[in-house]
């Protein structure tokens, strides 16, 4: 169905046929159920040898759920969570985490969807004041729900300001695949090494059927987290089946492999759209996602033939998702229709 | 591996074969995430089939949490739910409905994993006391953890007796096929048509992947369910590839195919073993489940061979679960060898 | 003990003598617990009496908890709270509301501590999706934690806005004796008739020892709050010397004598400092409060002699609360010694 | 009002006069609020001479929130409270305790209000089993909600039990001053000594007007107490005047003197009933309350006397508490008037 290609989501497209396939090769036979099983040992081993030796892995269903559960290990319910106005687990998560956690969200309005040590100071105050919600957890997005990236020294400089406060530094990183591939370096890099606590670590935005990964990058975090999980609902009976898509997600770098094409269909997205008289492109396209103001009066047209989501109403704000499937004819059969709409005009 | 072949659990089991294909053939194109596709409207339109049409389905990732998020919606957090002291909600989900919503659980000791209104007597008073959760909810698992079935008549007398009491009746069907193949009648007979309120619909334990749904078979329950089960974190991104499998699950009766075989495979592991000095078998065999008391000396041996669990340590009491590929080979095996194993003692 | 008389909280100051001489005369004979008394019976006639008929009361013990466990019956845990930064709900109860609500918290930047029409709208959006918390009640303060007041219109545009929205107008009236003497009018008028639709109409901070009261404007709302506020752990057993409490307090008018003495205490302060060079008054005077900046060099001196609290560290403003026991004596000599202390710098 | 003496409970009692004035004297100037202040001090260093050095106490409004608020610090959601299931947590508290805790009650059938070693092993089991509540903490009550009391080493046992395996011993001791008037020794043998771990020191129920203790006799389990505290919404802001009645509570032993009448009252009415025909006291008096059968057509007419309540529809069990203001003629003529009625029947 032609009409449901479009920029709406990476988690519009399917699976990537290696993955179906690693599914239907794990269907031999019987294995003990809820993780204990070869499969799951495996997937785990894999992410030691990514992120090091000294972590605990957990595999969830989703991305909300691997949020909430990690910040749930590393907070209490009177700490508070301090985040990007635009995150997902503050705009998109229906209250899961204030609702599992008892926490308190306190967003922080930036231009690019990135905290810094001087936008989230003016919530650094109140410690040890009971009357207070305690800072307790720094929360970003790598790469950022605006598709922009921080560098490993700003996380580094944000896991240092964290840990002097007592406080933790967690990752939402449902597409952490786009943001290696994007800059280039190992995932250690810019998680273990710098400081992050815990992370969640996506596979469903890229190209797997279900399952995320919750990884504490400092082991003393995940004490009794196999309780947490289950009671929060995200014991999965069949691990086996999520555990086997992450082991061929890894095998012969198809994450990456994924992730960078992603990233090239939006680069190229990027430079198609990017001279078109009437499109402002605003943000940097630094991982699978170009945002950009278009005339408000041909959006529904556009989206009747690619469907994607409006980000701002006001402004005529859209958002453009690349994802594995995306190809250079989606890209310049998109481009065209928008020009040649906005040159109609 | 024919060492993990066994009667542990039916979630030990693999996935149905057509299940799998279902998988596969769901995977063409990018579809619209959450939900909002063509493959979860057949699935709800297949549901309203089954079991009418003014009902409202909702499809999440486990069994715990389809329990948990339906009794949600049927009462508030200073309600009372009573069990079988053996009821998964209440011994298998680590706290998960307390947690999430806040009710007091009331267990009944029974012999066969079964309430009846004389044994939940006992917690049906303060009514209108605030210092005492009110009773709310009566949940029944059907069959029951014990391989047992409710009759049509015994659910609507305890539908009739909650809504007497302005409580509700909950449905634990996680196993709900092997009920529906072993009393032969409509899955809408024993729910819908009893009174059943919310309805656990389990796919997982009968051949599926991953997937349940939480169906409200009176639909002003249903209201705001969309919210909590996206607040409890069981929004599926890609929920297509639950709905592909039901579909096939309720295609060519497959669901039924599979049951009536794991239930003919306890029903034959009945027969093979009732006989055998040494064994009682503990509980009438209705569904694929089969309880038995056996020689303690040898359950770790026979356990090396085909894996189950014991269920009462104290009296050797063992549960065996049939799934839709165990096989007659399977049972004469493993009765031969429990056979032959009590003979040497 | 001189020294602890001070600006800091109308918490610090005492008991009004009537008060505690009410408490005395409830303590005659056996009553039976939990409210089931004629002095409970007495005051919630009283608030009736005030408030409409068509109302329902509930009283319990602290701020935080009518705040909260009013808002909990008006709301489910997927709705948000649209509310002032500087709102007690938010920078004071630790999180309470999330933890006990579920609720997620959305705070306005407001250069006065009133929440408006224009400036909530930026949380108007996303009604229906479900990965959104939706908008659900709208939490305006009277008199604002910075001393301000909404004028009738002002609370009916929220309530009319609110309700167009299927929200709900909470009211938080810690100190709303002090509204009522100062806008002049009856309580019923800027609460019931403007359209709140729930009320926590304080005690403690105008001569009471402790006692709030959690008031349903609108009655349907009120359904089941008996057993929230058990679970919320607010009954309490000897109710009667709350009920007391509230009687005396409204006998003769000594709530609104009490929080008239203070909101003059609190126009006196502002006129003799608001000259005085080097003291810039922040807000408008219309309650028991005085905001100031005042030159930073002084304030833990001047602390030293009349306790208050720096309402912020960086612009060096201040809070004064005064109270029903301020006395001119008080103003007199505090306005005096802040002017001779920057008069020294 | 004759007619509302009674045996109803110790919370229809009064305020007992030293009391009343204790709060009037505390009503002298300004002091800070939230506990920072002198009485509050002092009543912290009376509960450290009485339980030991190494405690933290914390002043709360109710013993279901010293319940919930001390067992939420030895705890975590996925724990597992044991208790008798006549506990006041588990019949009287609205579910507060799973609501705000997240953990599940686990109750024990006793004959008389009593938990023993033996009569909890059933519920341990599941350790590590990620599927199960684990078992956390055992609570007691003391003296039990049927009148019983718990020797010290029956304490001990349970305390080292706990120990034993992981698990923390919790005391409801909303009636503590009756088991120290009963048992003749100091409260700290039965309790700091006996290995409990955290203790609710009740107040109301023995002539105080509101306020019980939370005191962790264990200090490594009351790290970050003062933020639950306050998000459980149980911080008064005028704490003085708890403190001041547990400062007066203390002095001149009047805590021991008001619960030393009490259980003697109780002792004689025991000793006035238990020889009627038609009487069958069913409970040791060991403190307060006694718990008699009695004919079940007289109850009515005898409550409109003096009223109580009735413990068991079924059997016509009742319970008369005694309080610190009942009289001799108050037992002598409800137990002549008791035994007239039976007499004409």
């Amino acid at each position: 169905m032609k009409q449901l290609r479009g920029f709406a989501s990476d988690n519009n497209a399917g699976v990537h046929p290696e993955i179906l396939s690693a599914i239907s090769n794990a269907n031999a036979g019987h294995a003990i159920a809820y993780g204990d099983d070869v499969m799951t040992e495996k997937a785990i081993s894999t992410f030691k040898d990514l992120l090091g030796n000294d972590i605990e892995v957990f595999l969830v269903f989703t991305g909300t759920a691997a949020n909430v559960l990690g910040m749930n290990n590393i907070g209490q319910s009177f700490h508070s969570i301090i985040c990007a106005e635009t995150a997902h687990i503050n705009v998109d998560e229906c209250g899961a985490p204030e609702k599992f956690t008892g926490m308190k969200l306190l967003s922080v309005k930036t231009p690019d969807g990135k905290l810094s040590i001087h936008s989230i100071k003016q919530y650094m105050h109140g410690f040890g004041f009971e009357h207070h919600s305690q800072p307790g957890i720094i929360s970003i997005t790598q790469p950022t729900e605006l598709g922009t990236l921080y560098t490993v020294s700003e996380i580094k400089d944000l896991a240092d300001f964290a840990h002097q406060h007592n406080m933790y530094l967690q990752m939402d990183g449902a597409r952490i695949s786009n943001a290696v591939a994007s800059l280039g370096i190992s995932v250690k890099e810019f998680t273990t090494d710098a400081g992050v606590d815990v992370l969640s670590f996506g596979g469903t935005k890229n190209g797997m059927m279900y399952g995320e990964a919750v990884v504490f990058l400092n082991k003393k975090h995940a004490s009794n987290f196999k309780y947490f999980r289950k009671q929060g609902m995200q014991l999965a009976s069949k691990m086996r089946y999520i555990s086997a898509q992450f082991n061929t997600f890894f095998e012969n770098n198809l994450w990456i492999k994924n992730a960078d094409h992603a990233n090239k269909m939006a680069r190229l997205l990027f430079e198609k759209v990017k001279d078109i008289e009437g499109v402002k492109v605003t943000q940097e396209v630094q991982a699978n996602g170009v945002f950009a103001i278009i005339p408000g009066q041909i959006i529904s047209k556009l989206q009747n033939a690619y469907f994607f989501y409006v980000w701002d109403e006001h402004t005529h704000e859209v958002r453009w998702m690349c994802s594995f499937d995306t190809t250079e004819e989606d890209i310049n059969e998109f481009s065209a229709l928008l020009k040649r709409m906005i040159s109609e005009l």
